[in-house]
């Protein structure tokens, strides 16, 4: 599973430890003694799919005086009513990064275990379900990296590693033809060329201009199971539109290769996890 | 309604177009021409509260090129099938634009429309509908006023503008006594102090420690009502824990002056809303 | 005492550091061999409290290969002629960071020093010695640490973890009671509502408007002291306005609960401190 | 007179403002309507020589929406109960940016008016006053303009930009000429090289092994006499050290060329200026 | 032609004279009147292509109140003592502007000129000349933009947007075949998968494992040859490794599809291009 | 030798990283196992003088998990063939780190190998070569670095630490008299003057004007000769124009005592350098 590059996550982490933060925290900073030491668990209310563990440790390297412990690793299945992981430390350290790294594992581990329901659902074909770029503006890679541990896998990053020509794009240039062979010569040779196509008819253009890969945008399983067939083998197939946990399990028996879902990034409810801290220490 | 400053609006957009564009969007630059103009709208699939239209217009001010006009205004109820927005200008840079400034408008009007369900879910008690720091990592300013723009209020914005006093404050103080008196002792005397109780029997140590304000931890409704009985308005108080569109109405019922909800950021399906782009321009 | 939050001392620090050193200390590069090992004593030349030790240790953090131990910790008294701190490590290092560490030390410790002076003066009444935001554009936090070094205690950080309303507020409402109204209605309830008052027939106006805290502009110790006898503890009652170490003990008298002081901040002379370097080392 | 190099002067300003507005103005938030417009005026309480007026004016370019005209210039002598400026445009921008825009104006004009009355004592001779290192940490090029604006001349910016050879350097090269014949050798050709010197005979080594300047610490005015014979205009003499108003004028007609006042932005107190708010406006 | 991104150049640029500016260009401070007016040409000292006109015109953007016109575009072939661009206003900020801007011209110009001699070298073959990932530090996306204006082409801009396979991850997989696979199952489905090949018997084993495009790496012309025979239109042919001016003829001839150039952006010398100055002005 | 401050080392390393690895390495993510160890050497190709080994070592620290040994000291003249440096470690870091390792590497030791060169051909001279501002924007305190490793010495870092009067300063100001005099009032007197002659009569004038240093611009051997018969040692004399290694001697053998050569750092090609990993390690 790739990694979150470590510059990026520490940008993450120190953003949103300065947005909780701010100028200090009063509370504690008037209540708990400097040198206190304290305990804490983190702990599932519900059955998660882990994710964000890396995000989590790094508050506490940023806040400081505190280890933390995963007894799970990403991309687990943790029951409802387990311990996630243990703090270990300043116990005024633990409350000032509670929150923010509660925020980072809480949404990180909702998509991971969002993407695994998906996941699930077409197992036993060979689709497999993969994200978009309707991610969280400025948590793009973290949030890639929770569809991975969910076991889903990653569409291009951004605009910039891989040519996905939309209808706009077509219409902008005449035609599908016009439009990848403008994209073939202009784009790195390392890219393929991905060609979102609405109907059958666009299908067949989109392989003769030499797509690598169609993206069939809202198409009826019906469709997509004959654009399977049109396609056959020569061009990677990627379903795409409103995928549901209900739906998804059809599109993949239809034979696509991929299917991407936006909910995965854009509305997978934060996963229940909660902070419990005991007296004491080392 | 308290805007985003702009510094804070234009960093949280840059960052995000860093994070979509990064070295260049490949198939825009390869396939439309650099001077072609367009038109595009901005349409709701569902009714939404809207939210985010200032990071939605700083998108396109950063990329360029772009008018952008809203035809509504945060914290109106826009219809399904509605024009939210038109844009006109470059082609190209719409379309580079496009994600990212729908990422920020559908996460935020997501936030706006959960939270107008549940002010509407108070409506007739004297109950405010506040947020909490379970907001996402990086765009806490952003969210908070997308809760405004639903018609809720905020909550302290971080850890250095209120003083909230939770169970691990008073364990660690030894007592709610204590912990209130020192947090008057090394506050700023512009702050109030909040004290977490998640017993009845605490909330009379609160009031007589002089909090000014209790926040009631998961209780029940009845031990709600008991609460707002014992207060009798001699400090604020606040219910928290759990909240959903059900519940909420029988604790406004009950008497409390707020009642804070987590999901109203961590777990708001983003809102559905599309661009499309139209030929042509100016 | 409430620390400095490390990220906020760090930038202040890497800031300083990169003014004066910039592309490098062509002196010491030129002179100084790169292995040489050297001592040095910071030392006062009267009596002062110290303040800023933490951003001077930080220096020397960045700079490298430097050892610092302070003999006095941010507070105390430290008298004329004194040893305040022994530095060992690379010379070279120690001849780059003087400037930049005293800087900060000189600067800090002179405010503690005025503060300390201002408390003094107070002692003997229940009356505490506030901060205002007239601080050093860019060094808020390090200055107000100062100023609690010094036993004072702090006034609101900044525009956003307090409300106060001024006259100009007022007069933008058009009255007291709507802007308190205002206030109330539209801040976090996380927050105290301060109003200032230059009339006692404005302060029972604030009273009645439901202010938590009263801010006397430049009044006179007779106001003040009819002041606090209308306020009779149903608010908290500041005194403001061109207080002098002459002045500052009469409205002490007069029963307010705080005074406020800009000069604290904006015109402390620096403590007069110097580092002398000792040959030899580890 | 030099300026503050335009990036440096917008990164002050908004650090400043990033400090003191934060997530946000709650008091004007609150209370003042979005568009009502207002007037405010900038007064002297005391004879100041202006400086800042670009830092003051760059706060409202940043807050937005706030037309400043400055009456005075930087260096202008502007006596007492004085306008300085006028605003005119938004009244909540205008309020928000109030405090951050005077605590520029008032340490800046501050030292100003110190480096006058500075430059004033030595009036008649043909002595300098310079600035010295003992800057704000972060305010240095702003500060060095106000020195400037006093009528005082630069120092060396920072370390990288002026070869000054103090008692420690000495000390580690072993004696003044080998510490010369160093910085000769490695220092860029486009500097001078200063050498400090504390008795007399220390001078003469300083010529001899080629110096350009010399700097007189802490010398009597009777050493300082003899220094200026016995340099005889092969070197330029500068004195330093503990100089106070009092005894500027006594060294500057020792002869020396150059006088440097650590206290023009150490210990200058804050000009005395405030804004008053007018309602109304265009 | 791609652009830079504006943010990158914006940045590239502000870097660019923070280092040569730094604190102020003390010459021209002290010397040129503050409202002087002045024009100055750009001028070729040989023949070169023009690339980084975007970055010099943002150099004066940035240090403001000068217009620049270019009289060539990038791609352009402009003659030796031709004049490129013009300047037109202060005089003193073309002074302090010029060396910057100069510096970016005449490398970018260098990488430009190198490049569009190696595309006509292969001129009357299919062959496309293409970029390496050997730039400089820093400046990768203005000089991939100035090989396209010498009528190359870019290849992947960084590890993030193409799958080069070589000799080291295939000795890590233990295979090409492995290597491959591991790549397909793992990297976007956006990105083409390459593999260096080192021998003909690599390039069989590649071709089968299903790699889209091979780079040869270091093989000589004969080689070469064989290996676009054997790729028979299946996959992508890369030449690589040493290519200078004489011998990349023979490669383009051999019918390669792509050949890749490090020395056109590590050792392209700079384009030799002077800026003069004229009194006078509007 | 002055070492790059190792703030700016780190910003530059952090910058290209970022520029390389982006959103992460997907080559090797996908193919080399986490945990692989492995061991690479840094070999030369041809003849060079090293420099840049901290920059090298920076990259792998930013990167992680891998140990760097240099063989070889930046300055030190290392045959063909040899092995420069041993790294070992994690062997997907070593191959992440190793483009932008090498490409720091490749052009500073190009710069010091171009940079010894030119200090060779003027051996058995007073002569010292020297750098000019003619650098890769971002890069310029490692590329001065690299040209002292060369045994070369740096001129001025920018605009802010000398004074060199131009033709352009001369004509603004009237006269070189009028240019020299107005710098002597304004500069710092930290800062020798410098002004620029092209022809023999300028050089006169700039004497009496008080020059400490006079630049040579385009002058023929001849006039050379003549100029330094004319300075007679008032000044310090450098030449400047167009040096190449064929007529650096003659100027140097003239008697001036510096060259600046801009192609130092402005046309040096890469040295040639290349990382071979093996397999295995610790």
């Amino acid at each position: 599973m790739a990694q979150v590059p470590a510059g990026v996550l520490k940008k993450a982490v120190s953003r949103a430890l300065q947005e909780d933060v701010g100028v200090g925290d009063v509370t504690t900073a008037a209540i708990v003694a400097a040198g206190q030491k304290g305990r804490a668990t983190v702990i599932t209310r519900g059955e998660i799919v882990l994710a964000g563990s890396a995000a989590f440790e790094e508050v506490f390297v940023q806040v400081g005086d505190v280890t933390v412990e995963f007894l799970f690793a990403d991309g687990d299945i943790v029951p409802a009513g387990e311990t996630v992981a243990t703090l270990k430390g300043n116990l005024g350290a633990i409350l000032t990064g509670e929150r923010t790294a509660l925020n980072f594992l809480m949404r990180l581990s909702g998509i991971a275990t969002l993407t695994a329901q998906y996941v699930r659902a077409v197992e036993g074909t060979k689709c497999v379900i993969v994200d978009t770029r309707k991610t969280t503006p400025g948590l793009r890679a973290l949030e890639k990296a929770a569809v991975e541990a969910g076991g889903g896998r990653n569409h291009r990053f951004g605009l910039f590693d891989g040519v996905l020509i939309k209808d706009n794009h077509i219409a902008a240039a005449g035609s599908v033809t016009t439009a990848v062979k403008r994209a073939r010569a202009a784009a790195p040779h390392t890219l393929r060329i991905e060609v979102e196509v609405a109907k059958l008819h666009q299908l067949n253009e989109a392989i003769k201009a030499g797509a690598d890969v169609v993206m069939l945008d809202n198409m009826s399983v019906e469709d997509a199971r004959r654009a399977v067939a049109i396609a056959a083998g020569k061009v990677t197939v990627e379903a795409s539109g409103g995928m549901t946990l209900e739906t998804v399990k059809a599109y993949a028996a239809a034979g696509v290769d991929l299917i991407s879902v936006g909910r995965l990034t854009h509305s997978a409810p934060a996963a229940d996890l909660s902070l419990a801290v005991k007296k004491g220490g080392s």
